[in-house]
């Protein structure tokens, strides 16, 4: 554990809701329970709270270590903390593992009360409005009427928007980072590939592997490395490996041992993950990724649903992000200008494709910083 | 089938080669076959042949069609044919099946001669210059001492590059179209994603999978997904699919049933392939494209390489490749210029991304018709 800026030691709390939640798919969800950590204090006003929501493979430790001999802080432990662009000294940051989750709170690998068993592939299919409406009970459950902001990056993103227009009243600023108002038809084939390489695992056997005593864990690893290749940009990979060799050599006589470092590095990542996250769960936020679109009660306008808004909001893209390319983020404050809303935009050079909104680049950082700053007074 | 400007029904020819073609790796094939197709006359001089090399999944068929009832010709049809870019009123053009591959060649699924057993797995990993030498052997059997052109895209761009090198008297022009001098750890990536999926397959059975009698079918097919994602473009994908719908509908209420026009068309692309390719076939094309390196005898220097070639050059790039990107075409038109080659460059505009190089783009077709009139003349 690193203590310098950090939040330190965190102990993830659980929040368990009682009364049935209706999704918009028409299922409900009898109960349910969300964990979620906070950092810093939240102030007599309750006015200084800000929600952060994860990405597709995210949970609810952003920040800080649940452990002195941990390493590794939480996932977005570069932006949260005393001092740092999400500053614990001024705000109360609260940070959730999303419904149909796999880190705590309530999804594929929790038990279904009404048949006793795990819910596994049955676990309903919630959507971003869904998430936004857990985490309005979330807010409920803290004494938080309106949140100073809600924060986002790529998935995050979206839920951050959707809070925008589903609950105006409970947020002051809205934060859109490297995201869209939907996903493209790339975007979705990307994620329909990592769902077949699960779906095509013979340990996947329907979604109830568990069951089975296994794992789809090849599946899962392939998923992994789709996402992993596309949430870099070129040039990072080229810097980060260009044709280096893990082993082999190239006189050309020894190519069945020919290895290059970025195949081993994917086949790395993809194995940490496949033992790490959950298939059904992976499947699920991928749909509910897929199934993302702002204006769909708008009649497809945007500028008719950002309408609704009454936060006001940044957005942020980076450079090289070409599957949540700066054009989408464009598009989003295109529309937000045309529905009247504030709106301030940053489009930041970064060499590292969609990956950079987790990574601490200095004038992300400063934007950040210098954006929360005067949220900060005012929700002071 | 459609015979206007068409080169009509063509009968694949068998070359078979006695005589050992010792292999970049050190080892040996004993002897091999190549099946060949021709289109056009072969003139008095023999000065007319050009030479057609295929990519990653391509064959021998590249004109015309195998029986009267086809309704697919070729896959080059658009560019091969009386009065087409390579107009067989004029050349002779020759367009093989190369050494691995699964169409007749001698590749994974033919007999070892040593063991009277199927190759599968063990066959060979032969790399560029072994088909280089290998087409060598086609044109001595054809009596053709030098190519008027030595054409290919992608794959077949590194063939048509290394033929430049490896043999500069046995050809006038050299034609690289959407090609790379190696590969980016990006697309290095993308093909270990390909071949671990195939892997993967419990049905690949460390590639002796006919012995079997079974097929790596979805492995194979996920491997196409990943291909033909990459190899179309944001934009191409988005005009062909948007997020229209093949079935379900977006009322919330039915996600089960949602599914994008581009799912069900990546799986019918992955599944139709998976029955007409050989996996162990796959996989060493792939390798065969993640070893390239043109410059690799030469001390990583590109302009020493070309420096060795005699060929005048043309290069061809597309707007959207993103996976042999305009750039890296720029790279091997610099090193052609600093080597003192002759070599012209046009980059396409065109929204197909790296499957433009297949297609009948009307700018396209006017430079390859333009540049190759100049090489019927010349060769004539």
């Amino acid at each position: 554990m690193n203590s310098a800026n950090s939040v330190g030691i965190v102990t993830p709390q659980h929040a368990v809701f009682e009364e049935p939640l209706h999704l918009a798919s028409g299922e409900t969800l009898p109960s349910f329970t969300l964990v979620y950590e906070t950092y810093g204090r939240l102030n007599q006003a309750k006015s200084n709270a800000i929600l952060i929501c994860h990405a597709l493979s995210g949970h609810h430790h952003a920040a800080g270590y649940h452990h002195e001999d941990e390493t590794k802080p939480g996932w977005w432990d570069s932006c949260i903390g005393p001092g740092k662009p999400i500053d614990t000294n001024r705000f109360f940051v609260v940070s959730l593992n999303n419904l149909g989750g796999c880190h705590g709170s309530t999804g594929p690998r929790s038990i279904n009360p009404s048949t006793s068993k795990l819910w596994g592939p049955d676990f309903p299919q919630v959507q971003v409005s869904d998430w936004v409406s857990s985490q309005a009970r979330l807010a409920d459950h803290l004494g938080i009427s309106t949140w100073a902001a809600v924060i986002g990056g790529s998935l995050g993103g979206m839920q951050a928007m959707q809070w925008s227009i589903q609950y105006p009243d409970r947020l002051k600023y809205c934060l859109v980072i490297a995201s869209a108002m939907d996903l493209s038809a790339q975007n979705i084939a990307f994620n329909e590939i990592a769902r077949q390489a699960i779906l095509s695992d013979t340990h996947f056997h329907e979604g109830r592997y568990l069951e089975h005593d296994t794992n789809p864990s090849q599946g899962l690893a392939l998923a992994r490395m789709v996402g992993h290749v596309t949430y870099l940009s070129d040039d990072a990979m080229a810097s980060k490996f260009g044709r280096d060799l893990r082993r082999g050599s190239f006189d050309k006589s020894v190519t069945e041992q020919v290895e290059f470092q970025v195949e081993s590095y994917l086949r790395y990542q993809g194995s940490q993950f496949s033992t790490s996250f959950d298939a059904n769960t992976y499947i699920l936020m991928t749909k509910a990724l897929d199934y993302f679109d702002l204006a769909c009660d708008f009649e497809g306008d945007s500028v008719e649903a950002f309408k609704q808004a009454k936060a006001k909001f940044l957005v942020v893209s980076f450079s090289t992000d070409w599957r949540f390319s700066p054009r989408r983020s464009r598009e989003i404050t295109d529309a937000l200008i045309a529905a009247g809303r504030s709106v301030s935009y940053a489009e930041i050079e970064a060499k590292e494709g969609h990956d950079a909104f987790l990574m601490p680049i200095p004038r992300y950082l400063d934007v950040l910083s210098a954006y929360l700053s005067r949220v900060a007074e005012e929700c002071a």
